[in-house]
């Protein structure tokens, strides 16, 4: 009645909660990526399939090596310096908001002569994307050849940049669909999409930053653990050298939240200073990055005091056409949120903050839409803080004042203040966790 | 962020498992049939996890409803004969293999003064459609006006056509949808699609012959019979008086599958004679619609006897300008299979007849495609006759022989014949079973 593969019956074994055959998901993956025989509301269906029956392992290394069979990969055995052979090591984030990591991070851990490519997407939604970030330095130019990315991973060693159409070019398919079908949150599929994309990247080693908590794409501790673990298994099994970290984003990072107000935030860091949680993270991701590169043994902290990092921070801006030394733009509406109350700050909503920045302007609601540069949001306390009522608590930057009132809104509620010596409910909450909750490995 | 109603949030609830609201699901039927905030991909991603997460009794009245207000409801109360209003009753198969009942049944119902309307579908897939059966008829035409259909009910009584465009329009999209997509076999989806149709139609009364076995849409008869209460429920909560009977579809009704073949059959219950299955159902179903229609003491036993039916069937026939005296078709090409052993037949498996008519060309595969009239499976054989080893089996009637391959395929292992005297675990296996299991009120 019907050919071997067609389809339907993909689509009813995985509704029915059987395991797909590794013949059954190659061909879906690879039909649905042509548009030769499966159409979008045939993945669709397959995708909430997915989404309720789940996969096994087995399933998810198929669906995951499809993808990257669906472009071509990138190799960067050929890299050289001096003669010698570069090592790489990449990192990727499940986003969260004020992560501006990758900004220090790339630079800090290619002043020790590793290559680190970091090809990433444009941002959607409330986490903001580096490229967004990095695009608010007047010139900076995401767009680059492979022959230009090879280029600068030998002579810099760190690039940041947007990723190739011919990298993994089903994953953009699927997650486009993804995105308005209500199946984004599946462990499974977010595990194939990222780990399609750094294994056809084709990098040495990776090390992957797992978010938990409000702001994090998976707010569970046990999903963010179970996505770890599913990420390092796919990469090991793909002969890439994978770890993970989890962290806690049920606050933003740092002081800021946008674009180019986080630029700015990471050249403190570069310059050995910036908010003490962006600095912890950006050592424990260091570190782990230099482990696998083979140097357990390297100091990232004092590359960020001598200025080493900072360096590298300048000639990776400069290759890449941007002027590392040029005034950041400043968003012409500032409005200043003020304190209700005064007291210690207990806790404060990593998802209303970005959902703020978001509306302020930071990010975008489609795909392919623009961001503004100046847009943010600019915190002036952080949890355990004490504060007074009336004085700042955050700083709205737009350029759009219309846009005020929403992001006042999406922050009704998000600082939590307790009374000074008050003996509420509230007291018994840590006004503090630690940030690197755990690590993960295979 | 988003909208009071969007289509993520309406997939995302039900994939959650939650019940969803009646805004939620009016506003999604709505927006989808009009084709207007609601993409084909996103219903097919709500289509999936209702069936994977089901739907509360509520979900299902208000679904069904929504789909009835996609379009126009037609109103029989104002059909009169000879002065007086006309009491409608309408009957549904969910469909089976050789399942013709339609054919006697509603000239045999009309035939007492009642208004039998019979809207149809184009049959997809193995069970076959009572349109294409009576095209094979010569001048017969299943299009009529709703001027028609009102004036033939007046006249003749019985009317079976094609449903019009505005009837659900929703279902008619829906339905496509989830053929393609794994999503036909859900008992709600199921449901809603028959009922809204009967229900925009607005008859009096309904019987509903819900099928259950291997010929059948439903093969377990759990299933079958949560299908049989949701549909009384709903036809019951919208004020038509319904009932059900649950019938058995393991082996094929009468001895044809196919189009003119099962005409002919029909005419032959018509007549007074028949298979006796065909005769037991027709009588059953007659009995429940009569007795919906305030008539439970009328015999239509004696109308097929007496020709009375039969009357009413030629008036029905010819006022589509079908000719009911015309010679059927009959096909150039006519295979027979016979027996490869003596002995009892055990079992005729119902779903490898109809696909071995559907590959001879009596059904479509796709939609919009046309189906030979000639085209079908005669049987010779029922469950518990004795059959000769070389006796003929089956005849496979069609217009392409090239089909006669696959036709014979499909009805591989499709007879269980057992030696006489032979005491294997067959002779466990009951010949024939009860036709009519079950009947389902409210």
């Amino acid at each position: 009645m019907s050919p071997v593969l067609d389809a339907v019956s993909v689509i009813a074994a995985k509704r029915d909660g059987c395991e797909l055959t590794d013949e059954q998901i190659t061909w879906i993956v690879d039909r649905y990526t042509r548009a030769d025989g499966v159409a979008e509301e045939q993945m669709s269906a397959l995708l909430m399939a997915i989404y309720l029956r789940g996969m096994t392992d087995r399933e998810i290394v198929t669906w995951t090596q499809s993808m990257i069979d669906s472009g071509t990969r990138m190799d960067f055995g050929e890299l050289r310096r001096d003669g010698r052979p570069l090592t790489t090591v990449d990192k990727h984030s499940t986003g969260g908001v004020g992560d501006k990591i990758t900004l220090p991070l790339a630079p800090l851990v290619a002043s020790f002569g590793v290559a680190v490519p970091q090809l990433s997407g444009r941002g959607l939604g409330h986490t903001g994307g580096t490229l967004d970030k990095l695009e608010s330095i007047p010139g900076w130019r995401a767009d680059l050849t492979t022959a230009q990315l090879y280029s600068q991973l030998e002579s810099v060693g760190a690039v940041v940049c947007a990723a190739g159409a011919d990298l993994a070019p089903a994953d953009r398919k699927l997650y486009a669909l993804r995105d308005v079908t209500g199946t984004v949150e599946s462990i499974p599929l977010i595990a194939a999409s990222i780990m399609s994309k750094k294994i056809a990247e084709g990098t040495g080693a990776l090390v992957l930053d797992v978010k938990t908590g409000s702001g994090a794409f998976l707010s569970s501790p046990d999903d963010a653990r179970r996505l770890a673990k599913t990420m390092v298994s796919l990469g090991t099994a793909a002969g890439v050298r994978t770890t993970a970290l989890l962290t806690d984003m049920s606050t933003p990072l740092g002081l800021t939240a946008g674009n180019a107000v986080e630029v700015a935030e990471s050249l403190e860091v570069l310059s050995g200073g910036g908010p003490a949680d962006v600095v912890e993270l950006t050592l424990a991701l260091a570190r782990e990055m230099l482990d696998a590169a083979g140097l357990p043994d390297a100091d990232p902290a004092a590359h960020l005091a001598n200025g080493r990092a900072m360096d590298t921070w300048r000639a990776m801006i400069a290759a890449q056409g941007g002027d590392p030394d040029a005034p950041l733009p400043v968003a012409p509406h500032i409005e200043v949120v003020r304190a209700p109350t005064s007291g210690v700050l207990r806790s404060l909503d990593a998802m209303a903050v970005g959902v703020a920045a978001w509306r302020l302007g930071a990010g975008r609601a489609v795909p392919g839409a623009g961001v503004q540069s100046e847009a943010g949001v600019v915190l002036h306390a952080k949890p355990g803080d004490t504060v007074t009522a009336g004085a700042p608590l955050y700083s709205l930057h737009t350029r759009t004042p219309g846009a005020i009132g929403g992001a006042v809104a999406a922050l009704d509620g998000a600082a939590v203040i307790s009374p000074p010596g008050s003996a509420t409910e509230d007291d018994s909450r840590p006004l503090t966790g630690p940030l690197v909750l755990d690590r993960v490995t295979v």
